[in-house]
């Protein structure tokens, strides 16, 4: 209706970092499983890293917030979301800096979190 | 004090994309001129495309609003801020769409700003 609401709407190729919380989070069948909190950018590059995520207790791991590496989130154009494939038991078994709410990752931590959610399933 | 708080240092290498709104743009001279009010970035590549910035009046242009394209913000390790060697002449004859807190811009209106920012002096 406003300019403001109009410039959210999720068709957009772009969104505003303030309006990135609440983006929609699917599993590899397409089913709603969480929303983005934040986004985490590398100062420099301008480069989203990683996300930090809501998941709603749907994939089977409760209610939990977890850091998850930008390459592991896919946008589609038609959810209107990110896709992932990242399942259950990888975020149960996830390293311990990368569950809820924290502060920035040092570089060393988000690497690892890049490298533990590429391995085998 | 609190890990919210140590999260948003301006001297880590990461900025959360709701703690963005803020940080300091300084001109070719080191001098602050303005601050970042948002990021916009790209859904699917995750990189950053735009910045809405706040222009203090310091650059003569009064108290003004521009989009600024991405790769005229140079983020400055040292001085825990974005440079950029924009000028006050390049502000004020800047395209309108570029001008003021608008909406998302279309990929048509970001290219021709990038361009805009790109050409000579």
């Amino acid at each position: 209706m406003s300019q403001a609401n109009a410039s959210s709407t999720p068709t957009h190729p772009l969104v505003e970092s303030d309006r990135v919380e609440g983006t929609a989070v699917y599993d590899a069948h397409q089913k709603s499983i969480g929303t983005i909190k934040r986004l985490v950018i590398e100062k420099v590059s301008g480069q989203v890293i990683y996300a930090v995520t809501s998941f709603g207790g749907l994939l089977g791991v409760g209610s939990e917030v977890h850091t998850i590496p930008w390459e592991q989130l896919h946008y589609d154009t038609t959810l209107h979301g990110f896709r992932t494939n990242i399942t259950e038991e990888q975020l149960r078994n996830a390293p311990e800096f990368s569950r809820g709410d924290k502060a920035l990752l040092s570089r060393r931590d988000w690497e690892e979190l890049s490298e533990y959610y590429a391995g085998p399933l």
